[in-house]
């Protein structure tokens, strides 16, 4: 019976470092050994709910159960929002199983365990192999922020010859840059302020706009000509400013977790033909393709460092509730 | 020169009738001898505008232009919304050119002539060749309204095994249960009441429910099953009724216009993957596909006739106004 170290958010916050103790591996079960836990902005949503943390890990396979049929000890793997689905839906027949109505999530399942612990017990068809080169601390974010920005443009249509905006440079934003980049697409991105530019264009953004206090964006050559605008900021955007931007049939896909209506003005979404896209995280086949092209385009996350542990993990949650996050925390454990 | 009758409302809402006098025709221009007039609801945006009126023509050849193609003195033809484009941009070369940034439409251009009136001048690519078998008073209805329900159905990917949500039987609506009925797909419609029941299913519908004053709809069979849903009613939808219906990925395709901001809960919209898709009229292309399927499958619109003159076109939005309409008022020349 593996039993290990689970860290939870307790109702005021606090984090606790608990112990779970599972059945014997049965089916497909993998006990993960954990490397190392990305911090995602969906965290700080569950940190009061008493559940295990976090849902971008990396880690060793270090037991498989019975009719584990690919990966064995000593495997590098990693695993993401979703950990499982019924199979049998259309939604899992369509590669969409993100979607499936019996699908079971972060924050829907498996409350005993998370990213942020020694170990987990995942199904295995659930598992990403880490490709050959790429480190574990580097995968951990690509696992939800990763898949999140790509699926949004596999899925959805964006590809080569896309010019795509991206509102935000965080987590999912410096990402995002790279993945258009790297596929020799054209990245305008739209940050707050300078502060980030020197970086999102080291990363390969073609365009960088500061936006704060701005009320229209006069670049001529910018006007009606993104084909997709990836927000991964959590404010909804000031659509004055973004939808004369928008290329005729142009994809806007909201990354963020917000509370309330998502709102935009009615007529310059019909006359323009504008696109609203719901998007989650990744189906599998788009996390594989996700992984297969960032580690043969060298793309990686940067990250802030902090010890898999209550100390660490309450400090993680500071940098990124106070916006310091340059760009994906990532939780480390200490031997 | 041609010289015509057209029919205009003045800032006080009036109608009046005027007389347009046109040079002699150029390049592809045809002269079109108006035989029916629909009228749509963006017709009562306009009606203060001092424009000719009407965007939902029927009507046969006249004359023609030095360099028109095909078209022939009496030839039956049809227009709607779009009335020219670039030809060259990305939207007219991708068959989206109702997106073309240089577009004329209804309200932008050819103010001194409309569809209410004796004749119009149009460019000879932009007219439609009416069907056989399809008489000029059901086209005209299908010029705008029929284009704008079949094509976000089209060009959105919805086809013979989708389940299609209908709210509003009404101009709009009452085409597209047919057009969703005759694909063999599957017509859940919406109303306020019962009253129009017994019409919706005799036009196809498969399902109606009757929603006023519902805050959920428990029919377990419905529950995430729509693959689209067409809202033809002008109040914005009580999304807690629908929300709960679509099926992962669904589309959500508003076809009404309103002003202000359309609003959406943003969570349920992230994680069912929904679309919101604004959707504007139809391409050529489109338009064409729906006048043959119409034709081929015995699509017809209800009509109320009203008389082509300035009591005929008041007397018409008086009933569209007070929410009477049967379902899409026709006004047809008197001689």
């Amino acid at each position: 019976m593996p039993s290990f170290t689970v860290f939870k958010g307790l109702k005021d916050g606090s984090i606790v470092e608990t112990t779970t103790t599972r059945p014997d591996l049965t089916a497909d079960q993998v006990l993960v050994r954990i490397t190392a836990s990305g911090l995602c902005f969906t965290d700080v949503h569950h940190r009061h709910r008493d559940i295990g943390l976090g849902h971008e890990g990396a880690g060793v396979v270090e037991a498989i159960g019975p009719d584990v049929k690919s990966l064995k000890k000593g495997d590098r793997v990693g695993w993401g929002y979703l950990q499982n689905s019924c199979g049998e839906c259309r939604e899992c027949l369509t590669g969409r199983e993100t979607f499936c109505v019996r699908r079971e999530i972060y924050g829907t399942a498996n409350f005993d365990q998370g990213s942020m612990g020694s170990h987990a017990v995942w199904h295995e068809t659930f598992l990403f192999r880490i490709p050959e080169g790429m480190s574990d601390v580097d995968a951990a974010p690509l696992m939800c922020g990763g898949a999140t920005v790509w699926a949004a443009m596999e899925l959805y249509g964006i590809g080569p010859t896309s010019r795509v905006g991206i509102i935000g440079v965080g987590g999912l934003g410096h990402l995002a840059i790279q993945f258009v980049s790297k596929m020799g697409a054209e990245a305008v991105v739209f940050s707050g302020t300078n502060s980030k530019e020197a970086e999102a264009r080291r990363l390969g953004a073609n365009q960088f706009y500061a936006v704060k206090g701005k009320s229209s964006i006069n670049d001529k050559e910018l006007q009606s000509s993104l084909d997709c605008l990836l927000v991964t900021a959590s404010d909804q955007p000031n659509w004055d400013l973004y939808i004369p931007l928008m290329a005729a049939n142009g994809k806007i896909i909201p990354l963020s977790v917000a509370e309330g209506d998502f709102k935009i003005p009615y007529m310059p979404m019909i006359m323009k033909g504008l696109t609203v896209q719901g998007s989650l995280v990744a189906p599998r086949f788009s996390h594989r393709n996700m992984l297969a092209f960032a580690a043969r385009n060298g793309i990686k996350p940067i990250i802030n460092e902090f010890p898999l542990s209550v100390e660490g993990i309450e400090k993680a949650f500071d940098v990124l509730n106070e916006g310091k996050m340059r760009y994906r925390g990532v939780l480390i454990p200490q031997h």
